[in-house]
């Protein structure tokens, strides 16, 4: 199933292209109170909610995906992971250009470890990126995003791919400079999720999937996840040695070579095998 | 006001060391659905409760701190913020050791910015601080939190202090090592908040405040607000020319020298001015 969220918090399942309302399954979600638990709520209850979602979208009227908003398809993530050095030739161009590396040395993964991006820098494609620091050099990075379906704490690497709700395609939007990664990377809108959330069970082979981000028509990196360094079972049990995992966790597994700047006016088109393209307008904020 | 959350999700007003019970006043809050907002609801209405709060704990019978599990003031921050080098003496020290800084160049606050800690890692004073990496050195940092009351973008300097609902101690704790500080930082119990939050309007001067960490009695840390380096207003006008804080955001504003190891078995009282005392207890996870 392809679950989207768009315009006024209204989620549809989106098939051969068009997007078919299922909102009338939201009323079977529990009520919250404060304070509300970990997590995103809709994804911590998708198997439970799952055939009344498909059934409301049979009963729906399709919609052309252009006429809608697209919104991030996980609302509530209780964190952004993301992997900073995750393939190697882009470990290799993080070394060797300094407007990247700004004097900080680049470690590996295994010595980096992961960092967060803040859950407020969270929008969805059809949100589009809003430039904040437009004098500064900022960058696209494309990656495989991981959206974790339920609570984990020292997931071993045999049972991580049982923790996984779906896939999504995931730009990491970067500010150049010498600060931390952990707020570079936390701009409002530099981090895009979407279009939707493919659920694990359409991706047989995730550690196997051709990918590529063009701006403004320009194939700027193309790659697999089969070159990731920490593969997704070891990213999930990786993070999950530190903390734990809720229901909407997003891990942005990494980017390949290719990192490049982007600008207002700038139109990206995202792709990743068996999600989708997604389409994303840069602007200044 | 002190404001405490304790046991299951209770809430209490500290008077003379003594929790009155204003759970009542929740019934207040208006009831969530998903998606749910940003912040913490809570804090979001606080200054529209207060007057309930008051009321209910005015009814209430007392019981003392010591029969209840203090909780984090804030139950459902958006996000945990903090300054990384921000005492001068910290900021030495933190050069001088090679078991703080393992081979990482240690930047200022002005290179170096703020990083994040994960909103899963945060606990309150009762619940302890679990070692999750025992063999490594794990090390106490106290600070001075600020509690951020509303919803702000690009905040000037000037209005800074009307964001703020109030303070509390952090211990933002930390595994020494060549990882992100934002994974360092963030496994689980490795942030506490208490052991309450004292609304803005008691704390007169934050910039001056006096404040220390004892471990086991012994005194480890011993500073004063007054040498921030990045001091309040500049802290949150910022981080805010980054991201949009959130209510029940928490800006832990830095650690000053003298930070060290604890361990299971270890007893750690923080203490700041016009807060209080804070007690709690280390363990292996």
């Amino acid at each position: 199933m392809k679950l989207c969220r768009y315009d006024h918090d209204r989620i549809g399942v989106v098939r051969d292209g068009r997007i078919f309302d299922a909102s009338a399954a939201l009323d079977e979600l529990p009520p919250l109170h404060w304070p509300v638990p970990y997590g995103d709520q809709l994804i911590a209850n998708l198997d439970d909610l799952r055939p009344n979602i498909e059934a409301a979208a049979d009963k729906s009227t399709p919609r052309a995906l252009a006429d809608v908003t697209l919104k991030s398809p996980v609302a509530n993530p209780s964190k952004i992971i993301a992997a900073p050095v995750n393939y190697r030739k882009h470990l290799d161009e993080a070394k060797a250009d300094a407007e990247i590396h700004h004097g900080t040395k680049i470690k590996t993964i295994d010595d980096a470890g992961l960092f967060l991006k803040s859950t407020s820098s969270l929008v969805g494609a059809g949100e589009g990126i809003a430039m904040r620091f437009p004098e500064r050099r900022n960058d696209h990075e494309v990656e495989l995003a991981v959206v974790i379906g339920k609570q984990g704490d020292r997931i071993p690497r045999a049972r991580a791919l049982d923790y996984i709700a779906g896939y999504a395609i995931g730009l990491d939007i970067t500010v150049r400079g010498p600060e931390e990664r952990s707020l570079r990377k936390s701009v409002d809108s530099y981090s895009v999720l979407g279009p939707w959330m493919v659920t694990a069970d359409e991706i047989a082979s995730p550690g196997n999937l051709d990918f590529r981000i063009t701006v403004n028509g320009e194939v700027r990196q193309q790659s697999n996840t089969s070159y990731l360094i920490f593969d997704i079972p070891k990213l999930i049990e990786y993070a999950s040695s530190f903390y734990t995992l809720n229901p909407g966790d997003i891990i942005m597994t990494g980017t390949p070579e290719g990192v490049g700047p982007i600008a207002a006016g700038d139109e990206v088109v995202a792709w990743i095998d068996g999600i989708g393209d997604m389409t994303v307008a840069v602007r200044n904020a």
